[in-house]
């Protein structure tokens, strides 16, 4: 996949489409998956242009990191959960639906995890649970 | 979970226990899962003792997060899959099983990754993809 503009993490990016934002800074953004794969599901981009894992410099990469770690945190002293599992797919061979690269943060057991992009969430649940994890970072 | 040094991937890093290595430098660890979830599945590991994600510094992250990048351009340059799933559990709650921080490199698709840690494979062919990767390691 080569990097596609008008992706709709990039028009996120750009303020061009409404999220439920957790947190930003100069390298990255944190935000809610609207499509939840458990509550409080949450997603960490790079402001980089990378498709996969393969296409981000170290540098950048690294600060993505860091606000993974950060996001995480938060959900796990705003949520009272006992564990997040992180996924992040590389390819639409490995089922990613946007080509921007991004990590899924999702505050669930993994036997529990529902299906990958499939339904939309009740957005007023979503916008509460926002501002639970907001209120850490 | 605090850390406990004699997890079996404390004891591959000491040597204790054989694994299919990939790659090693100063910082990390890379081998083959013997329970996978699909051919060529792989761990990527800090030598840091971390538990979760939310137990390792900055520096070894960035580290480990290069690694994950090496191990996974093998994977898709030696194996010829489309995509790969990277998958990461922080704690009991979310089903991570050994407590010492480790990063699955999956690859294929999403919709068909086996279930996690569930039966051992077949060691014959774990040996001959861990050869097939490590060609460009």
């Amino acid at each position: 996949m080569s990097y596609d503009t008008n992706n709709i993490f990039a028009k996120i990016l750009r303020g061009e489409i409404p999220s439920f934002k957790l947190y930003e800074d100069d390298y990255t953004l944190a935000f809610m998956d609207i499509m939840p794969q458990a509550d409080g599901h949450a997603l960490v981009i790079p402001k980089f242009e990378a498709v996969t894992l393969l296409d981000i410099p170290a540098d950048q990469l690294s600060h993505t990191m860091t606000t993974v770690q950060k996001v995480m945190a938060a959900q796990k002293s705003e949520l009272g959960v006992e564990g997040v599992v992180l996924m992040q797919l590389n390819g639409e061979g490995a089922g990613q639906s946007v080509p921007h690269l991004h990590f899924h943060l999702i505050p669930t057991h993994l036997s529990k995890l529902k299906r990958h992009g499939s339904e939309q969430g009740d957005m007023d649940k979503i916008k509460a649970l926002a501002a639970k994890i907001s209120a850490a970072l």
